[in-house]
Order: structure tokens, then C-alpha cells, then sequence
């Protein structure tokens, strides 16, 4: 992990390097924002296990860090995320277990840092740009919003090299509807940012190369909101969703008095009574 | 609660009269099509208790009268309905207990006033024209089937006065896609009619001032149909949606059996096979 | 029964031959892909116990049938297929009870199909020319994919006859958003092909005519993929559907391992990465 103020920059690093080293995840925080970008575009930006430790160490420090309100998950080069890294899968395949130990944990952790995602208190938008690809597909579905360029291609491939992509289904199939999930599960075949919009697994598509400018525009929108409201409010939308109505309703309603008593609130109510604007205290 | 026979009208209350009394809700009975319609246009036709308590106790009305087939809920005024009374919060905040009693009441009066919605046997048509925002979005999202003018707008802002729109995200989520239900939460923003309708929250959108007419023509085509038939129908169909598959064909199933074995199906289809119009009996 | 190999052609069969035999589904198999055709346009396609049993009996023989990698379920006429048998119902209502076992029996037999469909570790997809209603519209909502020529029409009209389509809505409402599965539902209107593939019920719409080619050519994509692959995600995607979030990634992990383990992953990854094609060994 390379934060912006580190002065080694991408470039005084050799491609190989950038393959191999833990830091190809840079992370830039401006204001109350923090963008997370993933820069191994020799690798494709694969989610290595190397890349996904990273990710998520930086999501753990980020949940408790009441100074950012908002993130984003962009990367650097042709192919935002191209899912996991087949050479270390290959690797660990042709191992005396046949990868079986090195698989469980490939699997742990990446669904883990999906859930991290779910369960961060922040919003995160994923920023794309070129193809998202199996897992790289997944992390946009996971993220809570999701930004396009013109540009960009979704697709879940694994079924092209025998690979069904099961876990990528659970957060797509959360995304969009199951036909739509079912076509792109099972042929594989890519679509661009206008059918990821139709389908509702991007929220917004901005011209080519400009999905980070509207990614920060958008989380700039959150950032002016209470943090602590969208603390409570994110953690009990995603745990009321599979619930039935009545304890949807229970839980949620919960949450809200909860939130009713929390200090911005009061003054969130109080301010749009006076017709002025709120300042933020809860954290 | 004002029925349209009152001989007292809304025109006949000063503002601050309208403001405070129970009788905001109008209703208007027409054929086998009662409407509903919210009328405190200068609170923005809030869900104050008051508010609540007319429309649940309408609703519980109907619920046991054959005669009403279907239900359309209106609202008089440039705001459809803006959700909670900011004013009855802010006061309720500045008891002796922050509030606290006070806003787990409104929770669950508001939580079950949208409960009492999709349990109602009749089907309910919300006709939307100008703004409904927060719990008003909810009201929407709960309805069956909903109409908007051209110029309605739908948003969730709570997060804008520190409090998270948790219950209305319950009935939202319900309705739109997971990364679009974020995005109004998130935001706060305002979509618009077209909006609403791309992402399944309306139904149909009509010319500026003509959902109400479209609505009752909506509420006329199902007054058409067998009102015991949709009884066990609507039921069923709600209570399936959370099931898993074997559990939910086991529930419809036997809801069909049911429903075959009723008076309204023998009738229906004798005058399928006789190719007359069916007289329905039951209720 | 007829299997293509038959020699007696649906042309010498009376209509009234059609009507009455079990051999009204007949079955072409083409290369890995299963064609399934109803061919009983003079019943309008209906599921008839008949019909359903040999859908039924063709997909547990497909189901272990290593050879066939897809299956495709197309008509013969102007009704794809018109759901139940009025006649069957209207004969069982004039029995000593009713009818209330024989209903009780078509349920479960069609209900049976219906998750038959899901079940099938091959993706099955819908050819729909013209009108699909009840249960009709409930078949192309089971299977997997499907393609719509531009004639089709979909509908659930049981409340015409007095029959809500409370099973039908089952596999409705988990392709559609529930406003737009409760339209159909309560009004019983047809929808065209462009708006079932906008509501999601259909996932690509053909010229008038095309819908069988374009559904084999789909077909012909996905039976180039490891069957083996797909048997191990198609299974894994409608169960983690339901589940929370942490069982569904548990569920989709261990799939993916074993996976992952399996013959047709080891030779995907090792073709991919040596940039030839693979040679699927999976059954």
C-alpha cells in the first residue's frame, strides 16, 4: 500500500515490480473523500491475494476513520479488475493438493472483502473505467453505487475457462434481475456501460475517462450529508433486505429512533426548520 | 376524517384549521372505487399521526367492505406528501426524553400504516402528482400499483436533515433495483416521473394533472375483475415473494386450490368455456 | 412422446388426434442442444396433465443426459402456450368434489415442472412466438433465458375468470419488479415483447418468426461452455438467491472450489493461459 504522500511514484517502479509488489494499490484522500485506485495494470489490476489484502486493510482503517465520508474504488490502465489472478490459481492447481487449501482461502477472502464493502459505514462508489471482468465484476456489484465511462464492459467469463463465476453471481444476481444475470452468467459475453445502466448494476455512465470526475462529484454529494446518519441508515438497508416486511419494518424502525436521538438529527431538523444550514457534530 | 357526503368543505377551513384537524383525509366513493385523498396542503400533506390514524382507520373500513374493490390514494396540492411533521418531531425532541417515546410510536404507527397496505385484500393505487418525499415515497413504494403526472417527483432526503430515510428505504428496496434505492437514499436527490417509471417505482406516468383520471381508470379496469379472486391473490403474492421456491409454490398452490374451488372461479370460467361475461358472486 | 426420429409427423394426426394424445410434445435434438416443441396448437399449447407429464419425463431423461449441454423450449401456432386446460378444470369443478383432488394434483404436478425447469443442471431457454398467459407465462418465467419474437405477448389473466394466477406470480415475481408483477397480476393485460424484455421476463427480442433460430443460437454459445462448469453454477445461483449475504457467499465459495478441483477448470485455465482452446472433459 502506497499512500499519495509516499514519493515513490508507479513510474520509478519496473512492470515486474508493479506485478509483484503489495503496493499496487495507491490510496489519494481529498477532503472527506478517499479514493481507492487499483494500479497493477500489468497484472490487469488482479485481485491477488496480495491486492485484496490491501483492500481490504485499507477499507479497516478507513470503517474507523470518522474523517472520510466517502469512497471510491477506481484503477489505472485498459482493464478496471479482471477477477482473480489465474497464475497464482494455475500455481496453486498444479500444487501436491491441487490447490484445494490455496482455493478456500482465495474464497475467504475475497467474499470477505466483498462483505467488507457491504458492512464499511461508508458509501463506496466503484469508478470504471475498461473492463470489469469475474471478480472485477463483483466488486462493482458489491460496491453500494457504481460509476461508468462510456467506455466500460462488465462481464462474468468464468464459463469460458470452465470456471463458473458463483461468487460474482451472488453479488450481481444482487444488482440486477435473474435473467439478466443468468445471460451474463452463462454466456459470459461482455456488456457496455448503457446495458449495465439498463440492467441497474452502474447507477450513472459519464463520457470515456470521466467516470472519476463523477464518481467524486457523487461521493462530494454524499460527503455534505451527516455521516452519522448514512452510518445508520447504510447497516440496517442491507440487513432489512432479505427480512420479512414485518421485521423489515422492526428493524428499521429501530434504526430511525436511534437516529431521531443522535446528535445530528437534532441539529439536521432544527437547521431546515430555520432555514439555514446544518453543521455536522455525529461522527 | 371528512366523507365526501360532509356537507363541511375543505374551502370552508381557514389554513391553520386544515393545518390541525383530523379532517385532512377526504374520501370519495365512487361505483366499487374508493379514493383516498390526502387534503392539509398547507403541512404539505404530512404524515402527522393525526394523518395516519385517518388513513388507517380507512383503510381497516374497507378492508371489511365487499363493496370497494379497489382504492386510490390522491393528494391535494403542489406536494403529493412529504413524509413525517417535521414540526410534531422537532416538538416531540424537545420533551423530557429527547423524543424517544414519542418516535417509536410514530414508527410504529407508520410502519403499520404500510403494512396495512399490502395486507388490505383491495388493491391500492397511489396517483402521484408533485413531490412525495420520504415516508410520501414510502407510501408510494407500499401501494400495489402506482400512477404519476408527468411532473411528479420522488425522493428520499432525509439524509439531508440527519436522518437516514431507514423505513421508507424498507418500501423502497421492494420496489427498484438495490444500486438505485442507495442512490435516492444516498443522495437525497429527486427523480422524476420517467425516472420512477425506468426503475419500477410507477407504473404508468400520465400528463401533468392527469394521474388521478388514470388512476381511476387503472382502479376500473380491476373493479372489473373478481374482487375474491384478488383477495386470495394479492395475499398469496405478497407472503411468496420472501419464501424459498418449494415453500413459495406450496403456498400458491394451495391458494389456487382455494381459490378454484370458490364461487368466482367456477363462475368465470363456465363463462370462458360459454363465451358470455362472468357475474361475479362472491366476495 | 414423438421423438424426431418418429416417423409418424404431426401431419398425420387429426386435430382432434392432437388434441387428446400424450404425443403432443415432441423433441428434436441437435448437435448438445434439446429442442423441446408443444405441439398442440389446436389446445392452444395447453399444460394439460398430459403436456406437463411429458415435459417432465423429457427433462429428467435431459437432466442425465451428459450429451445435451442446453435445452430450448419452443410452440407450434399462434399460443405458445395458454396455461392450464380450461376443459380439464371446467370437467374436475362438475365432480363429486369438486374437483378439489384433481386440483390439488395439477398444482403439484405443475409446480413440480416449473422448479423441474430450475432444477436441470442444463440452462433451458424459452423460444416464445405469441401469446404465453398463465401458465403459460409462467413457463417462460421458470426457465433460465428467454428470447421473444417480436409478435409475443405475455400475460397472467386468471383474474378474468375469476383465478388469480397466485402460481404463475411465483415465477413472475422473481423475474419483474413487483409493481410490474402486480400489474399483470391484477389487470390481466397483455404486454408486448419490448416491455417484457424492458420488465425483465425476456432477455432478447427477435423479428416475428426469429425467436427459435435466435434461441438456438444462444443455445449454440452457451453449449461451447463447460457443462460441467454450468451444472456446478446454475445449481449454486437459485439456491444462494434467498440467502443472506455471509451463507450466500459460503454456499457460492465451496461451489466455486470444488470448482475450481474439477477436470474442465484445470484444462480452462491451462488453454487460457497457453492462448488455445479448451477441450471439455466435464460431464
Amino acid at each position: 500500500m502506497r499512500h499519495a504522500r509516499d514519493p515513490r511514484g508507479v513510474a520509478g517502479l519496473s512492470p515486474q515490480q508493479a506485478l509483484t509488489e503489495a503496493s499496487s494499490l495507491r490510496r489519494l484522500t481529498t477532503g472527506r473523500i478517499a479514493t481507492l485506485t487499483l494500479d497493477a495494470p500489468h497484472s490487469r489490476n488482479a485481485l491477488s491475494l496480495a491486492m485484496m489484502d490491501a483492500l481490504g486493510s485499507e477499507l479497516r482503517a478507513i470503517a474507523g476513520d470518522a474523517a472520510i465520508a466517502c469512497v471510491v474504488i477506481a484503477a489505472v490502465g485498459p482493464v478496471f479488475c479482471a477477477g482473480h489472478d489465474l497464475r497464482e490459481i494455475a500455481a496453486a492447481r498444479a500444487g501436491p493438493d491441487g490447490g484445494a487449501v490455496f482455493f478456500s482461502t482465495l474464497m475467504a477472502r475475497c467474499s470477505a472483502l466483498m462483505q467488507a464493502i457491504v458492512e464499511l459505514p461508508q458509501p463506496v462508489i466503484a469508478a470504471v473505467e475498461g473492463l470489469a471482468t469475474a471478480a472485477g465484476c463483483q466488486l462493482v456489484a458489491a460496491c453500494d453505487l457504481a460509476v461508468a465511462g462510456e467506455g466500460a464492459q462488465f462481464c462474468t467469463p468464468g464459463v469460458d475457462i470452465g470456471l463458473f463465476c458463483s461468487t460474482p453471481g451472488v453479488a450481481l444476481a444482487r444488482n440486477v434481475s435473474r435473467k439478466h444475470a443468468m445471460e451474463m452468467l452463462l454466456t459470459g459475453a461482455r456488456i457496455d456501460a448503457e446495458t449495465a445502466l439498463r440492467f441497474g448494476l452502474v447507477n450513472r455512465v459519464a463520457a470515456a475517462g470521466g467516470a472519476l470526475p463523477e464518481a467524486l462529484r457523487f461521493a462530494g454529494e454524499i460527503a455534505g450529508k451527516s455521516a452519522q446518519a448514512i452510518g445508520f441508515g447504510k447497516k440496517a438497508f442491507y440487513r432489512q433486505l432479505g427480512m420479512a416486511l414485518p421485521e423489515a419494518y422492526e428493524l428499521a424502525g429501530r434504526t430511525m429512533v436511534e437516529n431521531l436521538l443522535a446528535t445530528d438529527a437534532k441539529e439536521g431538523i432544527a437547521a431546515f426548520l430555520e432555514k439555514r444550514s446544518p453543521h455536522w457534530m455525529g461522527t
